[in-house]
């Protein structure tokens, strides 16, 4: 197939995409990307970014430093190691590396830059980008081996992803803050458990962040969970290194349940790697994988019949509706439990303390009176006893966002991080619509074939079979992961509230 | 006995008294008493203060005017009215007219006003003052009938009031906006009914304040329990009026648990009196009442046993410092239920509002996607039902003072004004100890006679035993009021709290 005429590049400038990504108050599928954050790259935090030197240590569970700030935990990991023979995923399935360039990819490189794709991709001068002229308009399709490729089925409900044959769990553990350069620099790496082969790798951010890149480059439909916001103070801190390794747990137990997230060569290349040299092939494999963007596509096989557009565009349009709605409504709770928690890790905690100090204050006074005639009633000591309960409650206000408003703003986050990859989703569809009105236009003044029509129209049907695939697997989710995440948010209510009549109940007995 | 000599006036200027009312920010007995207070008096809500055309429908349940605008309840109790023969207890109660001015009494009124007696008692011209002057220097002590004579009693765990033979309760009913001068004035006449009787009168506030007035010019030992603040606009706001009238109740019942107070002449005649005239003649003799001040003594029978005084300083010692620490106790929490009220009224309201409204933006985009493609499950449905119990709990933090705080904030502020009196009571007793000195001192010096310093003796230990009779009461009171004060908050908090907790069990059945 021929690259494109040039006139087409030119119309597709502009596209609904940019459009999108406006009303959302602008930024890529990493919502929270700015400058600053990529500039923060050059910090401490990020300074071996691209460190050929990363020790052994920073990616198995293998290395001496691991083996010995590990303790126990590791002893017990290096057993279950030893006993596996091997993982049952093979760096085999990492990609092919791409081909040799040619024209035709250099052709394809002007035109995304032109056609407004990503502005991190075309900045970074990377020969992809998300664009969905690459696939759409007659980039060659690579052969994709049977282990890359994502297969959609038709099924009563709907489009959907063909779902995992063997679903699993990854546990994101007791992160170790660890030295190099003979404890020049120290780092704090989460120790990766997936549950089919038992066997720990130890990750950095800054793994998961070269992670997160990938996939966001290579699964233009399909959003990405955010990772945990960047941060540059107090990352050492014992209460913050738990609460990142929390949210990546959440990051990771999303990508697990993915069907073709958990399944895709570079997140098993991250997730089961423990050797530092293949660590290092798969990580130049994956930054040259062919396959992304909407050349992604190109390993997607649907059911062959067509899909009609009419029924298409309906869904595309209520999602164009739901995710700025779901997105703002998600930024409003999201706000709501960083306020609450703020308020009951200090306001409310002080209130409740206020209180108990104000009794604490009567009961010195009564005391100062029960002196003067003891009596079997001693006032003063059951008020004191209502002072601790209060200040005890005042306890518990500051350590509930902890168990309710944290947890529920964690999940927040990823759906915060989710709704602000839809638009670009939406708008890669958006874009091959109307690319394929172009062709069928070019077509009609017969400036091109009806074969390369026909090829537009399937492959615009590859994607719109993954957009919806991805569609319902974002709903069912939803249906369960979200409402999970309102069932546990309003059950940690409950049983504070519960200790709090409880506290209260104990005091009363005094009384 | 002759007039005390001049010297021992000048002796006792500016004694302990006035110290410990600097000490709790001055104010005297009627602790938020201002001179702005008594400017109010000129404005509308006083302008018939000593007004004579007193209706009788201020008084009593019998006039035309109660009669219309109390309906059922004013019938009901107009039956019972006329099948009582009469009260039981008689105006013939109260005490005798004051015998005619003589050069004795003149004298006193001069020591008076140099001995530091209450500013208000003396600004205003009165005969007699709390001071100790009149009563420990000799002012002749008129026949106190037996009705009017209180005793006190050396029982096995201390100093005591001789109990109330009959105690009795009086409820606080029903204000009715009331209208005078065929409707162009308008008042709140507050219904109170005395277990007694069955016979309810009608009161105003003004009233009670009249009331209040006489107490506390009569019972120099009894620190009197404060009414309801003054308040100029709003008062006819229905939630301010019944407020008041559970502050009121505070107020009666606090009287009506006093040995002393709730058998007293002018207590009885405001519980009592339905009939206009009487009413007047009652209330000028009241104000005419000449066992006022220390003079109240003089109606005091305690027991023969001469008491020593290594018995009673430690414990006006122990009160002394009891006082302003308890004080400053109750006055911490008063400030912390008014805060916690308002917070609760307002601010936690709209928090929880807020993630009602948060949830309720949700479910509005989430049903924004349900109808792309609706399925069994409805999260937006279950969300929007969170919503609504989120809401719903707002309004109960809303509501929720009324149970807790306030009632709380009403109970201290009872405590507040009783505790703002002690100083004053306290210091009376000081001061007639510093009269005995200066006496002992005469009669070493052979300027006073041993009859005249026996006397001296025998009235200051009237004034202990009073005093320590009503530290006992005191006492036993907060260990029952206060106890049951303390008890009902923390009552009201649990059923608050529990309340909560159904509501959000009752959200979590949609999940």
């Amino acid at each position: 197939m021929p690259p494109p005429p040039a006139v087409m590049v030119a119309q597709s400038t502009g596209v609904s995409k940019s459009g999108s990504q406006q009303a959302l108050g602008g930024g890529g599928n990493r919502y929270d990307q700015t400058a600053d954050d990529w500039g923060e790259q050059q910090d401490d935090w990020d300074d071996d970014w691209d460190d050929d030197n990363d020790t052994y240590s920073e990616i198995g569970p293998g290395s001496s430093a691991a083996g010995r700030s590990n303790g126990q935990t590791q002893s017990y990991h290096q057993q279950q190691q030893q006993s596996a023979t091997s993982s049952y995923y093979a760096n085999a399935n990492l990609p092919a590396p791409p081909p040799s360039d040619g024209d035709t990819m250099s052709l394809a490189s002007v035109a995304t830059t032109a056609g407004g794709g990503r502005s991190r991709a075309a900045g970074t001068g990377k020969i992809f980008s998300k664009s969905g002229d690459n696939y759409l308009m007659g980039m060659p399709v690579p052969d994709v081996s049977e282990a890359d490729r994502v297969h959609v089925l038709l099924m009563e409900h709907g489009i959907v992803w063909k779902p995992m044959r063997d679903s699993y769990t990854v546990s994101v553990d007791s992160p170790k803050k660890e030295k190099k350069f003979n404890g020049l620099k120290s780092f704090i790496a989460y120790q990766l458990t997936p549950s089919f082969n038992n066997i720990p790798v130890a990750r950095r951010y800054k793994h998961f962040d070269w992670l997160h890149e990938r996939l966001v480059d290579k699964f233009c439909l399909i959003p990405i969970p955010p990772l945990p916001d960047k941060q540059i103070s107090g990352r050492y801190d014992e209460e913050f290194v738990e609460h990142r390794r929390i949210q990546l747990q959440e990051f990771v137990d999303w990508v697990c349940r993915h069907p073709v997230l958990s399944t895709c060569g570079v997140w098993m290349h991250f997730l089961t790697c423990t050797d530092e040299k293949k660590w290092k092939t798969g990580k130049r494999t994956a930054e040259k994988d062919p396959l992304v963007g909407t050349m992604f596509c190109a390993s997607v096989f649907p059911p062959e019949k067509t899909l009609l557009q009419s029924l298409v565009e309906p869904q595309v349009e209520s999602a164009g509706q739901f995710v700025p709605q779901m997105d703002a409504a998600v930024k409003t709770l999201f706000a709501i439990c960083g306020d609450q928690s703020k308020k009951f890790q200090v306001q409310w905690k002080k209130e409740y303390q206020r209180i108990g100090e104000g009794f604490s204050e009567m009961a010195r006074a009564l005391a100062v009176d029960e002196r003067r005639a003891a009596t079997q009633l001693s006032l003063s000591s059951s008020v004191g006893q209502a002072a601790g309960v209060f200040i005890n409650i005042g306890q518990l206000f500051g350590e509930q966002p902890k168990h309710d408003f944290i947890p529920f703003s964690d999940r927040l986050h990823i759906y915060r991080g989710l709704l602000a990859g839809w638009p670009d989703t939406l708008g890669e569809y958006r874009n091959a619509v109307q690319k394929r009105k172009d062709c069928e236009r070019l077509t009609a003044e017969q400036k091109m074939e009806n074969v390369q029509m026909q090829e537009v129209n399937r492959r615009v049907d590859v994607m719109s079979y993954a957009l919806l695939a991805e569609m319902s697997h974002f709903r069912a989710e939803r249906d369960t992961h979200l409402k999970d995440t309102i069932r546990n948010f309003i059950g940690e209510q409950i049983e504070f509230y519960k200790s709090i009549v409880q506290k209260l109940e104990q005091a009363q007995t005094h009384f």
